[in-house]
């Protein structure tokens, strides 16, 4: 997948969703591991001078939902509505710096089941597991179900 | 509680944490059963022309902790920091109006339980439960955990 992929999607994020655009996230990179997203502290600053838990979950949530756009556009399924409907975070440690979201890359069996879902359903859903990391350390631990719906 | 307390605190967040007055968050009012708070959709809003999923976690997540900032106060416990630990959501419906947010005020056992544990240990923690509502329904379920630390 390449970087000016990511840069469409989040031009489509900035003017679909306004919050992405006000958190000031920035979609980085995707490689085999990890599909990494960030956004500056200032923006999402709490009374403790710590990254804000709202922020936190709201990129946790819209990186792992941009995750699942790009692996159903790239199994050529692009007209779909994509949701969460469950998720759970655990918040370890205050974020002092930048905040950076990695998405774990789901395995090649969970995206081959998926594609198998979507060729003879309706919809098919996808689990995402995300981690917010400053210096080496998981801050904030999150995963999501999202459900891909045909339109 | 009266509002001008529920003004004071929608001010303080608003200063100190920039992405509550960015979503347009109101802290309503305050009874014997919810604490309310609201926001618009159209500064909120996803690519389905719906309410974003960051957004209505972020709303719970930051009234929840309003909650335990209002009932900190009132038993006398000023000097605290309030952070969320965990937390759940269930997003059941999607929301189309603009959001409202109902806390559920815990029950007095839990709050004298809370009020015994400040008054002898450095932190306490508190269970939140709030919803997301639109005509009755539920369209998002969540809980909390906050821990109440004192300075």
């Amino acid at each position: 997948m390449n970087l000016e992929k990511l840069k469409e999607l989040e031009k489509k994020i900035y003017n679909e969703i306004p919050m992405t655009r006000l958190m000031e996230l920035k979609l980085v990179n995707i490689d085999d591991k990890y599909f990494k997203t960030s956004a500056p502290l200032d923006i999402n600053v709490n009374d403790k001078g710590s990254a804000f838990g709202g922020s936190l979950s709201s990129i946790a949530i819209i990186s792992s939902w941009c995750l699942s756009k790009l692996i159903s556009d790239e199994l050529g399924f692009e007209n779909v509505d994509i949701l969460v409907i469950k998720n759970h975070s655990s918040f370890k440690k205050q974020v002092t710096n930048d905040i950076v979201c990695l998405c774990t890359i789901p395995t090649q069996k969970e995206i081959n089941i998926l594609k198998e879902k979507l060729k003879t359903k309706e919809s098919a859903s996808l689990k995402i597991h995300a981690k917010i990391v400053q210096d080496d350390e998981t801050c904030m631990d999150y995963e999501g179900i999202y459900v891909i719906k045909k339109r």
